[in-house]
């Protein structure tokens, strides 16, 4: 009997445990015994274009166990924008006829916001060819700002390694306060939404603790009010450590910082906040400043991820698998915490047209406005997300990660080849 | 019988074992029964000026060892150049005046190679005083540039975690790299000296490796070179990942960032040498690019130490108090490997005339000029000191560190206070 064949896509930026989800759906997909071949597509959309997959078949078991400690995707993702089939039918034939080559009739579409709009298109397109084609959305983004989920797994980790990172950079900001620096700025993701920054307050329990401010974009920033609190926190506690998301933005709604680059969804590409906060302390106040840009390093942190953001994506690529194996498509599954023992998640169907390009902010009662203290709900929240570690294995002093170097691909569809 | 009393201070900038040598140090001394009460001084030779000291006796047990896994100074640090006794008369009676209130006849003075010129003018300072104070020294320096040691505390640790931050990174990067981005740039300390960046070549086997390549100050940057290399990796490999040394110099021997506000042709810049470095590669080679800077991160990662790092912190600060006890000031102790047993080191006396102000650069042997690949002489100075790992204990999710906040003052001299 000829079975058919499953693949794994990843979507948009990457985080700590994309591949753990992936190991757990190909340990899964391999056990069920319901699948011919595993496949990962090279680079997201683009393997499925133009018909680059890798055989999951050349990982053995041992290195299935070093794929899931492998930060990033080991497969390559992609920010892809797939349009209407309308005004773009020959990226979805392209998609069909390296499904259809490879007999991949199951796909597992791991993204965000963006990349579940794709999820949804490519199930709706399944109506115009031969091909049985059923795609299952899984969520991921360090961002956490997925509709219909509790947390998105990668947040967890990004957010627990922040908020470790702010808890030493504190400590090294306070040592070198009396005739060094007094104020310290991290700038860490979040284009719209707060929720890594706000992660960052959850060790603080009164405003002499850092980090003492945390800037976010659901609320525009002040300079004035700004800097008269970091002078406050400087005056009062001899630092003021400050944590600042990306994307924050000015009185009328601006961000505070613009850049002429896009990506491929049309965003503008952020940064360099930090350095603008920087100046405003060095040249309004006369304090010296130390800022931080952990960028990449944030969301590909493998030596420090969250237990909880760990079993909980095992738990997403095992049931992926076994959605699509009973016949679920068309729609994404979510986490749900269940109540009496919040450390512990079920997952569940989540309507694609509840998430796809629509982003949960972080709610206003979270953060207290005049100190920045975060509220028993936004630490409830949390609390059960950061806790627990778990380190890699680690060979000659550094970690031990899976290389994508190490994989073969297989070319199908080759007339839509790039190379 | 009145036993003397002996004070920890610290200075430069800090580490992520500082505090281990710290409570080694107070151990050992609390061990040997030889001395009466231990202070730290407050901002190293703030502290001593100002008379503001802590009573080491208020940590329990349990808090050293809470001590030990702390990352910074918990005792706080200082950036004070201390002039020459006859241009700066007031600073050294203040100090002696402190110490004599404080019955402090031996000082343990932890810092980099300015700091080693400050340890050489308090012991020289003795013979003005009445008062008898045995100082001495105690190498650290996550920028490894002091001379007569092995290494320097605090820089295995660093490098470390660089090492692996920018293993992770790559994997991010080459994610990313098909419709995204192609190029990072990690920024790293190292001001005069690049052993930081060198260090995260340790991992890397051949030129498709990453980092592909590796800035330090020890090399002028060649930027047309540069750039044509950079390409050359995007399209051999299909990203290029480069680590940068904060003090990289140009073909003048300029440093390529003057302050943080230029670059080396005046235009105004949002950030350092890697935002620098960034926009030359979006401007020229029309690549999308991301960069880091982790800043304090890399120095106060308590999360992610070696284990290395760590034992010999711990012997420097036994080492430091029984060559007190012994009879030895005026000098500083350093590590020695033993060629048998690269792993393990032992203290060695080193005069301050060779150590303070000094500062030891990267052999050039060390980094092949053309793929950047670290000599088998740099790989095996650096594997054993990268080698095994320590991690904090958690509680909630975060590190369990001691807080400053938790220290109670002893003020001194108060004639001479800030307060």
């Amino acid at each position: 009997m000829n079975k058919p064949n499953l693949c794994i896509a990843h979507s948009g930026g990457v985080t700590s445990i994309l591949n753990t989800t992936a190991a757990a759906s190909i340990a899964e997909a391999r056990a069920s015994g319901y699948f011919n071949t595993i496949y990962a597509a090279e680079f997201g959309l683009n393997g499925l274009i133009e018909g680059r997959l890798f055989d999951t078949s050349q990982l053995s078991d041992k290195q299935l166990i070093q794929l899931a400690q492998t930060p990033s995707s080991i497969f390559g993702s992609c920010r892809y924008k797939l349009k209407s089939i309308q005004d773009d039918p020959q990226s979805y034939q392209a998609i069909y006829q390296t499904c259809r080559m490879s007999n991949i009739q199951y796909l597992l579409y791991q993204g965000g916001n963006d990349s579940q709009d794709t999820t949804s298109k490519l199930s709706q397109a399944q109506a115009h060819f031969d091909h049985p084609l059923a795609v299952l959305g899984l969520p991921k983004t360090i961002d956490n700002d997925l509709h219909g989920t509790d947390f998105c797994p990668g947040f967890p980790s990004a957010a627990k390694y922040l908020a470790t990172s702010i808890q030493e950079a504190a400590l090294d900001t306070w040592a070198m306060s009396r005739n060094s620096t007094q104020v310290f700025i991290l700038e860490v993701m979040g284009r719209h939404t707060g929720w890594l920054a706000m992660a960052t307050g959850i060790a603080r329990h009164d405003p002499a603790q850092a980090p003492h401010c945390i800037l976010t974009p659901e609320r525009p920033f002040n300079q004035q009010q700004w800097l008269a609190y970091v002078q406050h926190c400087v005056d009062r506690y001899g630092f003021c450590v400050v944590v600042a998301a990306e994307g924050i933005t000015d009185l009328e709604g601006q961000p505070l910082i613009t850049s002429s680059e896009q990506d491929a969804f049309g965003h503008a590409q952020l940064g360099g906040v930090g350095a603008t906060l920087s100046a405003m302390v060095r040249n309004q106040l006369k304090l010296k400043v130390h800022w931080a840009l952990p960028d990449y390093l944030q969301r590909s942190a493998g030596h420090l991820r969250a237990a909880v953001d760990i079993r909980c994506a095992q738990q997403l690529g095992q049931a992926g698998v076994r959605a699509l194996m009973n016949g679920q498509s068309n729609c994404m599954l979510g986490l749900q915490r269940l109540d009496d023992d919040p450390h512990t998640f079920t997952t569940t169907q989540i309507d694609l047209a509840k998430c796809a390009n629509l982003e949960k902010k972080v709610p206003q009662t979270f953060i207290e406005p005049q100190h920045y203290l975060l509220s028993a709900n936004a630490k409830s929240y949390l609390q059960p997300l950061l806790s627990g570690e778990s380190t890699p294995t680690y060979i000659d002093g550094l970690p031990c990660y899976l290389q994508p170097q190490q994989l073969k691909l297989t070319q199908f569809n080759k007339a839509l080849s790039r190379s």
